[in-house]
């Protein structure tokens, strides 16, 4: 009998790094102190008790039990709506969000609202794994601008000019960058955003990590452009501030006319986002600024903290640090970074992502996050780095 | 300016069918008494209060606010895996298993595992239409088999077998049926395995309103079959027996070499599924059997009670009534099902899904999803059908 098969976009596709690498930690056997974990992009603080609270509630109702508008509850788009605006100086409203189930589903969503399989979407080298796998999926061709270490990884708006040909119906950016940490400026999110609209193409904009940027600055001025709706799509996740992964909630911020086609997505991807969360992140969102504020300045400390034990171990090149990023370069030529990666976690007790996991021509590199390590256990990973022999 | 553009596989689509139909009822005045929603598929009566209390107490935890296993936590993959080996007589691990965000999902995971744009998928016509929209949006060719009023809307094996084409890469089956409650015997969902083994494709089939099949029965012997494992991927959902569609919860049962390439697609899709619920829903699969039995006879009773109202208005004919829906033949001969429906709707407060948006031919029917309401109400339905006028 002749055997089914699968898809083989999805066969081709590598198993999901995280688990791969949680696995290399599992074999560590504690000889040099407590696992320090710098792979996964969480925080290691817990959420606040009033959200935990407000959650709790929440999901004990028997009426969030069913099914909720597939745009979100209105509660949630209408905080959001206001928290965005007032965080760009922009007029948004409720009608210019739709809510998500994560920021990865809200990645998937505006993907396919404007593109399909044959078209082709420009990223950045690096990039977001799981940005690179979707597209794979989907047979949407990736292109790639490179964001070289001599720029600070950021891409040049000449290499992204060049880079758009007639199949490029978006390109993808990822502001703070996963995996390097770096912060956009305004004036360069402005100029790529220009390209975007003098070509017709989208600007799909992740700032999953925007509410850690140093200083607590606006992050750019995009949503003040008018006819910005012609054009941008806009994602974010309330995992990372709120500490919530687990209860999967993101948003998308785009014109309403992009939101009635993302809602057609949704709707087969799974009809709404989960309910509880949103009725608890609306309550939080106005309550918990300070809250989130003091995480901003912590996630500050911790970056400053990876600076020192980075300078105390110069044969690590810390070549980029950001908003819960950092992207370092290993000191043993020749070798993969997975193989670096490897050895830091089973021998040293140092979860990190190898730098290949994220695109060509970095195998020198190890993606470092972290958000999920206080100071103390920052100012032990200089000391396990100086341990380490290739 | 060019102007950037949408997905036409996603622009063509219509708005979801749902919150049109909703929008038909907002209209209604009241004057024939309460609005009753025969539109949605959901359980008319809440959770139980110990699940309420369990997803209360899951979601306030800090420790499952973080992300967990992209197929699912193991305390549900387990307590999942023994509920369906008991309720087909079979041997499932929990390695057969994949969690996700409700059952649409669950579809859309399944189907990009084994089908990309070009391929086509085997469906029935009628048909569920997310499971028509979700095809469309991704690129996979459409092709149907009939389901005849007067096979009871089942396929014919012989016609399934005509269908199966070369690019043809699965048949999708809902059993029992959405739209017209069909519950496919096992004795054909075992002939439709066997013609799919034999031409080595995939059956998918979605199983989500399976605990409402009348005397409980198993709905069929596939996962006893040696090798089912090569051919089978089984959806369901967990929104209707546990009333907690909010909630968002759905799983898969496909071998482990199957769930393997599904979490790569989950892992794009969303990483988890939300975690509070899956620890709930792992307490309450064992321990609410009996309040989940109860209402699966109150539904039994709620489709009793929905064939003595037809039996009273000889214009319409109930032509198929199942687990959870019944499927009409309205009397108005030349009008559109759409307008019918919206009629139903706003001038005698009965909300029901036109026939037309579950496939080609159906301008003289109603889908009528009968668990939302109870028996009293269903014993309004009769008198405010006889009083309507085309």
């Amino acid at each position: 009998m002749p055997k089914a098969v699968f898809n083989p976009l999805v066969e081709m596709l590598a198993p999901p790094p995280i688990p791969a690498v949680q696995a290399w930690a599992r074999a560590y056997d504690g000889a040099h102190g407590p696992l320090i974990d710098l792979s996964q992009a969480v925080p290691g603080y817990p959420p606040h008790p009033d959200l935990l609270a407000w959650l709790s509630e929440a999901a004990g109702s028997a009426n969030l039990a069913g099914y909720g508008a597939i745009e979100g509850d209105m509660v949630l788009r209408d905080a959001y709506a206001d928290h965005v605006s007032a965080l760009y100086g922009a007029s948004i409203s409720a009608e210019d969000t739709h809510l998500t189930a994560g920021c990865n589903q809200a990645f998937v969503a505006a993907l396919t609202a404007v593109a399909g399989a044959g078209d082709a979407v420009l990223m950045t080298n690096p990039c977001y794994f799981n940005h690179e796998t979707t597209l794979a999926m989907m047979g949407i061709e990736a292109r790639y601008v490179d964001c070289p270490a001599e720029n600070g990884f950021l891409p040049r708006p000449s290499d992204v000019a060049a880079a758009i040909t007639e199949t490029t119906k978006a390109v993808a950016l990822v502001s703070p960058n996963n995996p390097t940490g770096a912060v956009y400026p305004p004036a360069l999110l402005a100029e790529i955003f220009a390209l975007c609209r003098a070509r017709g193409i989208w600007l799909i904009l992740d700032e999953t990590y925007r509410d850690f940027i140093a200083g607590g600055d606006s992050p750019h001025a995009l949503f003040s452009e008018p006819g910005w709706q012609e054009n941008l799509i806009q994602l974010y996740s309330f995992s990372k501030s709120f500490c919530i992964p687990g209860h999967r909630l993101g948003a998308i911020t785009a014109g309403s006319a992009v939101v009635e086609q993302i809602a057609k997505v949704m709707d087969n991807l799974q009809i709404c986002a989960p309910r509880a969360p949103q009725q608890a992140v609306a309550k939080g969102l106005p309550a918990l600024v300070e809250w989130r504020e003091a995480n901003r300045l912590e996630i500050e400390r911790r970056a400053e903290a990876m600076r020192a034990a980075f300078a105390r171990t110069p044969a690590w090149d810390l070549q980029a640090i950001g908003a819960y990023f950092a992207f370092v370069r290993h000191p043993f030529e020749g070798r993969s970074s997975a193989s670096v990666a490897e050895m830091l976690a089973r021998d040293y007790g140092l979860v990190t992502i190898p730098g290949a996991y994220f695109g060509q021509g970095l195998e020198r590199h190890l993606r470092v996050a972290f958000a999920n390590v206080d100071t103390d256990q920052i100012a032990e990973v200089a000391g396990r780095l100086r341990l380490m022999r290739g």
